[in-house]
């Protein structure tokens, strides 16, 4: 079992959706994604925060096989905060404030130990910073990032220079059809992969997942569930599921990514269930493999 | 292997996508629903067409085990055309012309043999109609309409009468939402069950379907194809694949459902890849079970 790097934002956010809201709770990509892959592997999350964050949300990081070790406490400023409101449909949401605070000037200084990390994922943020913090690693073996509409419109060069050295990509159907100027998402996910990454999944939200790999094009449903409170953090918990199972295993095969994308799938399906880590903080792995037997038992035919 | 009663509009189709265009080709739920039921099961056809009608075209049915005496010629009458326009995304449409010609009076009566049918699919109509053709089965065992935003707005009660006396309805995911005013797709199939229909389809075109009974919540994905010319009759040639498919078993168990929704999944993703009827007219049941092994690979986790 290896140790999965993750770099990215770690958030206060505020979120009203149709159930209610929430003021100043703990989110962030690197976040999300930490504690989802942490039911699988061991992980080590590097991010920054200002003066104010609470120890108490670090602490609920560490409950969990989190190194919260590369969590830097810049002095003098304050932590990255988003507050946001989903629209009755739960699929698009507006953002009514952010602050990036800390994330205005974070430059990501890997430890010896972590440099050495095989597997790493580089949430959200400037390809830039996601080159950067690429180049700091040693010998990478599975290094997936994920982007938004922000890169891909404004840093595009940059962007396919990332591209070309991934493993992998993880983005959503949005930000794909945007990237290829394709509207079938099958040909935007062979277009993206020609653009460097052995494989790349499609996050279409309620409507599931899409991989594509050399051999395989994969379409997976999310899990049927009537209780989505809050959709935050769904995408960085997909790939946290996604790679935090791929770092347990043994050997990459076909058969492994595709029960890391269905891993991926239900820690997600999990996460929408409450606000900000509420739900994760009630469940463990046996939770997690319980829902995968109901979801395997749909593709009994 | 039972017959399956289709009754629905038979149509000339005008269609303007993003790949092309065709004019006055064979179309029409109750057309598409047998075409795609024909691989699995004998099929009854009942509708109405006028004088325009061309003998070619009840000749392409007939060459399937598709039974055309049911369909009714009207003298001094024309019949039905949609003039249609898909968007780039290829998920939303424009009716652009719309001729009811002989659907706007045609009152189905069945044959004493159709009335013997146990298995029918009430194809897209006005409730009315719908309600006394179900009037007319002498011994209904699994009887399915599918419905639209026409008739949830303008015919509410009818309906409502309607899926009260339904086995299984077939909608789609917008008009699934209007029929309940739930966002969220779960909750939505679970209250239109709740309605009265045994089960519940909801049709997500590109993004699959879900299904709701008793038993079970399932959600599939479509078939990954890159290859979408035109989606006019998808969701037609899926309930007709699925209910041909259960025509043709000995026992409704939950496991021949599951299969079933997959052969209507599996039909419609090779409807979308020609215009009108011309993909299914290259392909036979051993064409569909082939992409059904690859459809299935997909789940193996």
């Amino acid at each position: 079992m290896e140790q999965v790097l993750v770099v990215g934002s770690v958030a206060f956010d505020s979120v009203q959706t149709p159930w209610g809201s929430c003021e100043r709770v703990m989110g962030g990509s690197a976040v999300y994604f930490a504690y989802a892959a942490s039911f699988f592997s061991p992980v080590a999350l590097v991010g920054a925060v200002g003066e104010d964050w609470p120890d108490e949300f670090t602490q609920i990081l560490q409950q969990q096989p989190i190194d919260t070790s590369g969590l830097c406490r810049i002095p003098g400023k304050k932590t990255f905060m988003w507050r946001g409101k989903y629209k009755a449909n739960l699929n698009e949401r507006e953002t009514l404030e952010v602050h990036l605070n800390v994330l205005g000037e974070f430059q990501p200084r890997l430890s010896p130990e972590q440099r050495r990390s095989r597997i790493a994922f580089l949430a959200n943020g400037s390809p830039r910073t996601q080159l950067a913090v690429l180049e700091q690693l040693d010998n990478p073996a599975l290094v997936v990032a994920d982007t938004m509409d922000l890169w891909i419109r404004e840093e595009s060069d940059l962007l396919r220079e990332l591209l070309r050295r991934l493993d992998g990509v993880v983005l959503n159907d949005g930000e794909a059809k945007l990237l290829t100027q394709e509207e079938n998402l099958v040909l935007a996910g062979q277009r993206i992969r020609a653009m460097g990454p052995r494989f790349v999944v499609i996050k279409k939200g309620e409507h599931g997942a899409l991989y594509f790999s050399e051999r395989d094009t994969i379409a997976l449903p999310a899990y049927p569930t009537a209780r989505v409170v809050d959709p935050t953090g769904a995408g960085d918990s997909f790939a946290g599921g996604m790679l935090g199972y791929l770092a347990s295993c043994e050997q990459l095969t076909s058969q492994e990514f595709r029960r890391a994308l269905v891993y991926g799938t239900l820690v997600a399906s999990f996460v929408v269930e409450d606000f900000s880590l509420d739900r994760l903080r009630q469940i463990d792995r046996s939770t997690i493999d319980k829902r995968l037997e109901t979801y395997r038992s749909m593709f009994q035919f």
